[in-house]
């Protein structure tokens, strides 16, 4: 029993991810298929590798993570696998692995160069299906990679291996002095704004200064306040509206600045 | 192997379900989870309560059904979990299990005195996530209470035991003379409008007021007349446009009164 | 272990879906469930035709596929299963199956006679939940029938025989001169433009007229070129924008017209 995790860009009208679906199970009837998303905004690898580092830890160690936002299907971009003690990736190597393994220690920031993680180039043309398209490698390259990893394939059958990854510019934070300075890495569904300074960096009593907006302290929960700071469930700062949209009220979008300072 | 169901207002942008999934299989990998909605507009308990209301009596009676619309998310607001001979609900004691309870008749609908069902308040330490975050307990107490209930864990070691839930004052019928009462409990995503008001308790002339209309007498399908009156799938009285939106059509929206009255 | 997929307009805010999963699962527990879309536009048979008929070569040859977009629910339409070597197809007999029928050869065309099929009209009491609803056969039949396939139950316990289905009038290609005419069979989510003619009947050097536009030749990718022609993965001709919406860019819906002739 092998669990296989789909981030797509595919949206839920098409019969896109079903046809990953079912051509997993077609090779690995016995894998357990949980999607993370398929409403990553089109063509935005970003996005699609914030969500999947956000899943990775919550997930049996085994488990193999299909992630396709790929606007460069069909060109020069290499399809990949890498594998992890945390779980293994299988998708285009566009940077939409970055986050996660760059949370998990896995690449060089700078380079991608992999540590402690073993990866291939999916070039094997007997572990994809045929004839293989120029458009849907999510479906004729990285379920049947996920599908044959599952079923118990040695990842050295799938390609020659590679020892660097393509990586993203992700917002980061720094220290200036006093002050914290990050960004608004994802703002979710609720409206709720994550940001990339990590809770645990925060001063004891923080002041947030983040759009038009100066926020003293952190609220206990989303009930707290009207207009509230906490840390959110994935460990970084967070700003929320009480049964509302921050993002909105706030005004911001990813990218846009955050700063932190200690109370005076 | 069991079947846990997830009803939650995450949306499907974000990877907060896949989170809760992941926890799942982590620890009751057998289990087979399905989705009931995760569209539920956000913070709104009684769409959330309808819909796991709509849903239970389809499933196997040793289901797990958690929910998780969760405005007080880290305030006093208790985590529960309630076994009943026609399934188990696991998430915030805020009244979204009250139509389900209230239905199978498992709650008092004054006091939420459970009858013929164990409850908990999930307190035990030892099976929750830890660290234990004050924004998401879907994914670090509710989604492991369900992967342990479904591993053969007892109820009473996930926490102490409680008598009596929250309620809501969900909308209901009554008799005035000769005309029955009631509120239009759910719009659904076709726009058909369904009412508190059982199909059982019609008349066998009825005529309906709802919104500007007045609608005579029964449909016996979606196709048969413009604007119709049927029992909708789940045994209430049901409006509906043929390929339409009847909730547009009336103006009406959840809440609002529908009378029904007897041919004379 | 049996795969059974299922595509409806039901949408993803309500329960339908999950009734439809929890009866199955109640029947059939084994089975693994794909979701093929249920964002199907609301009535709209021919999108659903569409997905399915994309859906189905990538799943395993024993896969029971579930459709239902029923505007006729409760009226006289039948309620019909076929077998076929590629697939079981379970839904109502409104031509949702047509397109995924006719693309294996396993109806005639104008007749809708079954050929190396086997079809049955779902009349058995004995496999229908009950009461039956007349407005959500999903639930009442279609799940149920599907559950007792994936447990074994022969086809002929679910109903009489029948030797032919409702087709669709679909669009086509036809050649005249040294044209190809055909038309917008689907829009997807991307925006992609995919039409009724096939990659195979394409010349060596088309040029395609579509909306207002005049394509010269095929891409490689959709990186490729700003406005760009090529063969979709289901193998017809699709036409894209690079990183954005063709159908906008062109002003083109389902059913308009594309021309391909040879370059002189």
């Amino acid at each position: 029993m092998w669990v296989i995790t789909l981030t797509t860009d595919f949206g839920l009208r098409d019969a896109y991810v079903a046809c990953m679906k079912g051509v997993i199970l077609g090779i690995a009837p016995e894998s357990r298929i949980v999607d993370v998303s398929h409403s990553v905004s089109p063509q935005d690898i970003r996005e699609a590798g914030f969500l999947l580092a956000a899943a990775w830890p919550y997930f049996p160690a085994g488990t193999l993570h299909v992630a396709v936002v790929d606007p460069g299907v069909g060109t020069s971009r290499r399809p990949i696998a890498v594998v992890t003690e945390h779980g293994t990736f299988i998708g285009p190597d566009n940077g939409i692995f970055c986050p996660a393994l760059q949370a998990m220690g896995r690449i060089e920031p700078q380079t991608g160069a992999l540590k402690g993680a073993h990866g291939v180039e999916l070039t094997s043309e007997d572990h994809r299906l045929k004839p293989t398209s120029r458009t849907f490698h999510g479906r004729d390259i990285f379920a049947p990679a996920a599908g044959h990893l599952a079923t118990g394939v040695p990842l050295e059958h799938l390609g020659g291996a590679i020892d660097r990854v393509t990586t993203l510019d992700l917002p980061g934070f720094r220290r200036r002095g006093r002050t914290l300075e990050g960004a608004v890495a994802h703002i979710d569904g609720f409206g709720n704004v994550i940001t990339s300074i990590p809770g645990r960096e925060l001063p004891p009593e923080p002041v947030i200064r983040i759009g038009d907006a100066t926020i003293q302290g952190l609220a206990e929960s989303y009930q707290d306040r009207p207009l509230g700071a906490l840390v959110s469930s994935g460990g970084f700062l967070e700003i929320a509206v009480r049964n509302g949209d921050a993002a909105r009220r706030l005004g911001v979008r990813r990218g846009d600045p955050v700063e932190v300072l200690e109370a005076p």
